[in-house]
C-alpha cells in the first residue's frame, strides 16, 4: 500500500471540505492517506506562513511517504525557494517520493532539476492537486476518469507513456530528451535565477490559464531570447485557457501568437497536449529521459517506467 | 522649435481622432508635430506588422528628431527585440532623439543601456504617452497639468530633478546611481535574455497596472532571487493599481507583498512616486546618473539636466 501524505505548500484552502474528500477518495484508491500537519494553516491568502510551508515540505521529505501530493497551487512557492534544503529535497525525490503537483508546484518541480548535482536525477510528477482534482464533489463534477487513472498509473510505477492528438505538420518527428516543464508563468518566473535548470536537448511542455495570449506570446517569446526554446529538441503545449478577448485583438489568437513564436525557433511547438489548468490531465515525469514520437497526428511521450510488472500506455 | 515624430511601436490604434488630438495638442506646446508614415498601421493587435513597426523604429532613429514620443503601449516591442538595430538606436539617443514612453517602451528604453557599449551613455526617457496622455479629449478629462509641465521641461532639457512624498522610514536616506526601471512585467520579460541591462549600485524605479499584488511580489521577488535588487542602492515604487481583491486574499495586500520583499533585501524600497499608468506622472531619464534624497517624507531625484539656462525644480 502505497502511502500518500497531503500538504499545502502555496495558497490557502479556504475550507477544509474538499481536503477531506479528496483524502477520502485517494484512500478509496488505495493510498494511505495522511494529512501534513499544517495542511489547512492559514496566512493571508497563504497555506500557512512561509516557515509553516517550508517546515511542512522539509517534514515530509524526512519522513519519505511514496507520494507528497499538493492540496492546491495559487501562489507561494517563489517565496520559498531561497530558503529551500534542496539537497534534502533532491534526495527524497531520488528516493522514491513523488512530488506530485501542478501550476505554482512548477518552481519546485523544476527547482528539483535545477539544484540537482553531477550524477543526480530527482524525478518529480506534473500531475493533479488534491482538492483541484480530486476534492470536487458529485455536483460539481467529481473527478474526471482519465486523471485519476493516469495518477494511479503514475504512482504505481506503471504508466510509461501518454498519447494524444495534435495538429497537422508533426508527422514522422521522433525527439530523445529529458521531459521538463509546467506551468509557463511560473517557469518563467525562475528566469535569470539559479532556480531555474539548464536544460539542453530537452523536451519542454507549458500550460497557463487566464493569460491572454499575448501575454502567452512575450512569455514563449523571452524563452526563446534566453535561448531556451532554440536548446530543446520539441515544445508540447497544453492548455492555455481562461483568458478573454479584447476588441482591440483584430483577429490576433492563440493560434497567430503560437505561429509568431514558431517563426523565431527552429524547435517544433506541437499543440493538443491534455495538461494544465483542465479537469482531463495526465501525469508526466518532469526530469526523466523521455522519447517523442508523431505518427501521422499521434503523439507518444514515453519513458523508462519503474516497474515493467504492468506495462500500460495512457492514451488519451 | 523642438521636432517631434508621433510613431506606434507597439498596439494598434483603434481610431486616428487621439492621436490627431494630440498632435494638436503637441503642436500647440510648441513642438514641430510629425506623425510617422505607418503610425495608423493595423496588424491584428499591433500597429503595423513586425517589419512595419521595426522600419519606423530604424526610420525615426534615422532622422533624429528631438523627440520620438511613442502613441502607445500596449504589447509588441518583444517581437522586434532580437531584430533592432541597437547599435543606430544607441547612436540615436547620444546624438540628442529622446525616446519618450512607458509600459511597453520599457523593453526599448531597457535595450538601449543593455546593448550601449563601453562608454557609450543612452538616455531615454520614461515619461508619457502620446494617445494615452495628450489624446483624451476635454470630456474624458483631457491633459494632466504636471504630466505635461514635466514633459515639456524634461523635452527642454531643463528637468532636472522630480519630487515626491514617500511613507516614513527612509530619513536621511541618500544614494548615487544610475536610474533605471519601467514597467515591471516588460522589466522582467527581459530576465535572462541579452536585453537586460546589468546595472551594480543604480536607482531602480517600478510600476505597474492590473497586477495582482501576488504577482508584484512574485515579479519582485523573482529579481531579488536574480541578484537585481541586492545589486540595487534604492528601489522606487510608482503606481500599482487596477487590480482586484480576491476573497482568498485574507488581509494579504499590495503593502503586505511589499513588506515580504524588503524582508528579503537589504535595498531600501521606498514608494510614492508619480509614475506608472496613472494621469499624473513624472518623466524620468532611463541611465542618467541621479541622486537620491529623503528629507523627512519627502524624497528628490535629481540629475544633471542637459541645459542650465531654466534650472527647474519639478515637485509633485
Amino acid at each position: 500500500m502505497s502511502s500518500l501524505t497531503l500538504y499545502t505548500p502555496a495558497g490557502v484552502l479556504a475550507q477544509a471540505q474538499p481536503l477531506k474528500r479528496a483524502a477520502k477518495r485517494l484512500a478509496k484508491l488505495g493510498f494511505d492517506v495522511e494529512i501534513d500537519e499544517s495542511a489547512l494553516a492559514k496566512h493571508q491568502r497563504f497555506g500557512g506562513d512561509d516557515a509553516t510551508r517550508l517546515a511542512a515540505l522539509h517534514r515530509i521529505a524526512k519522513a519519505g511517504p511514496h507520494v507528497a501530493l499538493a492540496s492546491r497551487g495559487g501562489y507561494g512557492m517563489t517565496r520559498l525557494l531561497d530558503q529551500i534544503d534542496w539537497k534534502l529535497m533532491v534526495k527524497s525525490a531520488e528516493r522514491g517520493t513523488r512530488w506530485v503537483g501542478q501550476s505554482d508546484l512548477t518552481s519546485l518541480q523544476l527547482g528539483l532539476l535545477a539544484h540537482a548535482k553531477e550524477g543526480h536525477h530527482p524525478i518529480s510528477w506534473a500531475g493533479p492537486l488534491a482538492c483541484d482534482d480530486f476534492g470536487r464533489s458529485e455536483e460539481e463534477g467529481g473527478v474526471d476518469d482519465i486523471t485519476q487513472d493516469c495518477f494511479t498509473e503514475a504512482m504505481s510505477g506503471a504508466l510509461e507513456a501518454v498519447g494524444f492528438r495534435t495538429e497537422a505538420g508533426f508527422e514522422e518527428l521522433g525527439v530523445r530528451g529529458q521531459l521538463w516543464g509546467g506551468n509557463l508563468c511560473v517557469l518563467n518566473s525562475l528566469l535569470g535565477t539559479r532556480h531555474f535548470p539548464q536544460i539542453k536537448g530537452g523536451i519542454l511542455f507549458l500550460e497557463d490559464v487566464n493569460e491572454h495570449p499575448y501575454r502567452v506570446e512575450r512569455s514563449l517569446l523571452q524563452l526563446q531570447q534566453a535561448g531556451v526554446l532554440d536548446a530543446q529538441k520539441a515544445i508540447v503545449l497544453g492548455d492555455f485557457s481562461g483568458w478573454r478577448k479584447s476588441p482591440l485583438d483584430r483577429g490576433y489568437t492563440l493560434k497567430t501568437a503560437i505561429e509568431r513564436v514558431r517563426a523565431s525557433t527552429r524547435t517544433p511547438i506541437l499543440t493538443g497536449l491534455p495538461f494544465g489548468h483542465v479537469r482531463t490531465k495526465v501525469c508526466l515525469p518532469v526530469g526523466a529521459k523521455a522519447e517523442l514520437y508523431v505518427q501521422g497526428r499521434e503523439v507518444l511521450i514515453g519513458w523508462a517506467a519503474e516497474h515493467h510488472h504492468h506495462p500500460h500506455l495512457h492514451r488519451h
